[in-house]
Protein backbone atom coordinates (compact mmCIF):
# COMPACT_ATOMS: atom_id res chain seq x y z
CA UNK A 1 0.00 0.00 0.00
CA UNK A 2 2.08 3.21 1.14
CA UNK A 3 5.75 2.11 0.25
CA UNK A 4 7.25 2.37 3.87
CA UNK A 5 10.66 3.81 3.25
CA UNK A 6 13.74 4.85 4.98
CA UNK A 7 14.12 7.92 6.47
CA UNK A 8 15.32 10.77 4.68
CA UNK A 9 18.19 12.11 3.36
CA UNK A 10 18.43 10.26 1.22
CA UNK A 11 16.65 7.89 -1.24
CA UNK A 12 15.39 8.53 -4.71
CA UNK A 13 11.69 8.15 -6.20
CA UNK A 14 11.26 7.18 -9.60
CA UNK A 15 7.83 8.91 -10.72
CA UNK A 16 6.52 6.82 -13.96
CA UNK A 17 3.22 8.80 -15.23
CA UNK A 18 1.64 7.39 -18.18
CA UNK A 19 -1.06 7.25 -20.83
CA UNK A 20 -2.06 3.75 -22.22
CA UNK A 21 -3.03 3.47 -25.83
CA UNK A 22 -6.00 1.23 -26.25
CA UNK A 23 -3.81 -2.06 -26.73
CA UNK A 24 -3.63 -4.64 -24.20
CA UNK A 25 -1.45 -7.36 -25.85
CA UNK A 26 0.31 -8.37 -22.59
CA UNK A 27 0.09 -5.20 -20.77
CA UNK A 28 -1.50 -6.71 -17.28
CA UNK A 29 0.96 -9.91 -17.28
CA UNK A 30 4.12 -7.45 -18.03
CA UNK A 31 3.09 -4.68 -15.97
CA UNK A 32 2.78 -7.49 -12.83
CA UNK A 33 5.77 -9.33 -14.04
CA UNK A 34 7.72 -6.08 -14.15
CA UNK A 35 6.84 -5.14 -10.32
CA UNK A 36 7.31 -8.39 -9.24
CA UNK A 37 10.79 -8.33 -10.77
CA UNK A 38 11.80 -4.62 -9.61
CA UNK A 39 10.97 -5.59 -6.28
CA UNK A 40 13.59 -8.82 -6.15
CA UNK A 41 16.41 -5.92 -7.99
CA UNK A 42 19.02 -4.46 -5.24
CA UNK A 43 18.10 -1.75 -3.57
CA UNK A 44 14.61 -1.78 -4.65
CA UNK A 45 12.83 -0.25 -1.37
CA UNK A 46 8.92 0.04 -2.62
CA UNK A 47 6.41 1.13 -4.92
CA UNK A 48 2.90 2.74 -4.99
CA UNK A 49 0.80 2.65 -7.99
CA UNK A 50 -2.95 4.26 -8.77
CA UNK A 51 -4.66 4.61 -12.44
CA UNK A 52 -7.33 6.57 -13.61
CA UNK A 53 -7.31 9.08 -16.49
CA UNK A 54 -3.64 8.81 -15.87
CA UNK A 55 -1.56 5.80 -14.57
CA UNK A 56 1.16 6.96 -11.63
CA UNK A 57 3.56 4.53 -10.56
CA UNK A 58 6.00 5.57 -7.99
CA UNK A 59 9.32 3.14 -7.02
CA UNK A 60 11.74 4.08 -4.24
CA UNK A 61 15.03 2.90 -4.31
CA UNK A 62 18.16 3.21 -2.58
CA UNK A 63 20.59 4.69 -4.84
CA UNK A 64 20.77 5.79 -8.68
CA UNK A 65 22.83 3.20 -9.13
CA UNK A 66 20.13 0.76 -8.03
CA UNK A 67 17.68 2.61 -10.62
CA UNK A 68 20.41 2.42 -13.25
CA UNK A 69 20.81 -1.28 -12.79
CA UNK A 70 16.94 -2.00 -13.01
CA UNK A 71 17.26 0.08 -16.40
CA UNK A 72 19.71 -1.83 -17.67
CA UNK A 73 17.55 -5.45 -16.83
CA UNK A 74 16.99 -7.20 -20.08
CA UNK A 75 13.52 -8.11 -19.08
CA UNK A 76 12.75 -4.63 -18.51
CA UNK A 77 14.69 -3.35 -21.58
CA UNK A 78 12.02 -5.23 -23.38
CA UNK A 79 8.85 -4.32 -21.63
CA UNK A 80 9.75 -0.64 -21.71
CA UNK A 81 10.70 -1.16 -25.82
CA UNK A 82 6.98 -2.63 -25.98
CA UNK A 83 5.74 0.21 -23.69
CA UNK A 84 6.63 2.83 -26.11
CA UNK A 85 5.37 1.24 -29.49
CA UNK A 86 2.55 -0.66 -27.95
CA UNK A 87 0.70 0.48 -24.81
CA UNK A 88 1.22 3.96 -24.19
CA UNK A 89 0.31 6.85 -25.57
CA UNK A 90 2.53 9.20 -23.97
CA UNK A 91 4.85 8.87 -20.38
CA UNK A 92 7.03 10.76 -18.30
CA UNK A 93 9.49 9.64 -15.86
CA UNK A 94 11.32 11.82 -13.28
CA UNK A 95 13.95 10.53 -11.08
CA UNK A 96 14.31 12.48 -7.75
CA UNK A 97 15.88 12.50 -4.53
CA UNK A 98 13.44 12.51 -1.43
CA UNK A 99 15.17 15.50 1.04
CA UNK A 100 11.77 15.28 3.51
CA UNK A 101 8.96 13.33 4.60
CA UNK A 102 6.10 13.15 6.68
CA UNK A 103 3.13 10.51 7.47
CA UNK A 104 0.35 10.38 9.33
CA UNK B 1 -2.89 15.37 -17.79
CA UNK B 2 0.74 14.40 -17.70
CA UNK B 3 2.55 17.78 -16.14
CA UNK B 4 4.35 19.69 -18.08
CA UNK B 5 7.28 21.01 -16.37
CA UNK B 6 10.47 22.66 -17.22
CA UNK B 7 13.97 21.17 -17.46
CA UNK B 8 15.69 19.97 -14.82
CA UNK B 9 17.56 20.53 -12.86
CA UNK B 10 15.78 21.80 -10.44
CA UNK B 11 12.33 21.22 -9.71
CA UNK B 12 10.41 19.81 -6.95
CA UNK B 13 7.79 17.25 -6.19
CA UNK B 14 5.56 16.90 -3.56
CA UNK B 15 4.24 12.96 -3.72
CA UNK B 16 1.04 12.59 -1.29
CA UNK B 17 0.40 8.97 -1.06
CA UNK B 18 -2.82 8.45 0.77
CA UNK B 19 -5.56 5.68 2.17
CA UNK B 20 -9.45 7.46 2.42
CA UNK B 21 -11.11 6.82 4.77
CA UNK B 22 -14.93 6.01 4.03
CA UNK B 23 -15.95 9.18 5.10
CA UNK B 24 -17.29 12.03 2.15
CA UNK B 25 -17.92 14.74 4.00
CA UNK B 26 -16.58 17.24 1.66
CA UNK B 27 -14.11 15.60 0.64
CA UNK B 28 -14.52 15.57 -3.09
CA UNK B 29 -15.18 19.61 -2.86
CA UNK B 30 -12.80 20.25 -0.80
CA UNK B 31 -10.01 18.53 -3.06
CA UNK B 32 -11.61 20.44 -5.93
CA UNK B 33 -10.70 23.69 -4.28
CA UNK B 34 -7.32 22.76 -3.00
CA UNK B 35 -6.78 21.33 -6.75
CA UNK B 36 -7.92 24.80 -8.08
CA UNK B 37 -6.46 26.67 -5.19
CA UNK B 38 -2.89 25.26 -5.61
CA UNK B 39 -2.80 26.15 -9.33
CA UNK B 40 -3.27 29.81 -8.07
CA UNK B 41 -0.31 29.83 -5.75
CA UNK B 42 3.61 31.26 -7.05
CA UNK B 43 5.57 28.31 -8.37
CA UNK B 44 3.25 26.05 -9.23
CA UNK B 45 4.22 23.81 -12.05
CA UNK B 46 1.35 21.15 -12.41
CA UNK B 47 -0.13 18.08 -11.37
CA UNK B 48 -0.67 14.38 -11.59
CA UNK B 49 -3.30 12.50 -10.07
CA UNK B 50 -4.35 9.14 -10.04
CA UNK B 51 -6.84 6.73 -7.38
CA UNK B 52 -7.47 3.13 -6.52
CA UNK B 53 -6.44 1.20 -3.56
CA UNK B 54 -4.30 4.10 -2.48
CA UNK B 55 -4.59 8.06 -4.03
CA UNK B 56 -1.58 9.41 -5.48
CA UNK B 57 -1.12 13.51 -5.87
CA UNK B 58 2.26 14.96 -7.38
CA UNK B 59 2.02 18.31 -7.35
CA UNK B 60 5.44 19.72 -9.12
CA UNK B 61 7.11 22.86 -7.53
CA UNK B 62 9.70 25.76 -8.86
CA UNK B 63 11.30 25.76 -5.34
CA UNK B 64 11.04 24.50 -1.79
CA UNK B 65 9.77 28.40 -1.11
CA UNK B 66 6.77 27.70 -3.07
CA UNK B 67 6.22 24.47 -1.68
CA UNK B 68 6.02 26.43 2.14
CA UNK B 69 4.34 28.98 1.18
CA UNK B 70 1.61 26.70 -0.16
CA UNK B 71 1.95 24.17 3.30
CA UNK B 72 1.02 27.87 4.81
CA UNK B 73 -1.79 29.09 3.47
CA UNK B 74 -4.69 28.94 5.33
CA UNK B 75 -7.23 27.19 3.46
CA UNK B 76 -4.68 24.55 2.77
CA UNK B 77 -3.97 24.03 6.57
CA UNK B 78 -7.73 23.20 7.22
CA UNK B 79 -8.20 21.49 4.80
CA UNK B 80 -5.11 19.30 5.76
CA UNK B 81 -6.48 19.01 9.52
CA UNK B 82 -9.80 17.73 8.34
CA UNK B 83 -7.74 15.23 6.46
CA UNK B 84 -5.89 13.96 9.32
CA UNK B 85 -8.89 14.00 11.51
CA UNK B 86 -11.39 12.94 9.10
CA UNK B 87 -11.02 11.83 5.50
CA UNK B 88 -7.56 9.78 5.48
CA UNK B 89 -6.53 6.50 7.32
CA UNK B 90 -3.18 7.08 6.42
CA UNK B 91 -0.82 9.39 4.43
CA UNK B 92 2.19 10.16 3.58
CA UNK B 93 4.12 13.09 1.89
CA UNK B 94 7.31 13.00 0.11
CA UNK B 95 9.13 16.03 -1.04
CA UNK B 96 11.71 15.42 -3.55
CA UNK B 97 13.90 17.30 -5.84
CA UNK B 98 13.81 15.92 -9.47
CA UNK B 99 17.43 15.60 -11.49
CA UNK B 100 16.37 14.15 -14.07
CA UNK B 101 13.61 12.95 -16.27
CA UNK B 102 12.63 11.94 -19.75
CA UNK B 103 9.60 11.50 -21.93
CA UNK B 104 8.22 10.19 -24.55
Amino acid sequence: MIANTPKTPYYYAVIFTSIRSNIEEDYTSTAQKMTDLAQKQKGFLGVESAKEEIGITVSYWESLEAIKNWKMNVAHTEARNKGRSTWYKNFKVRIAKVERDYEF
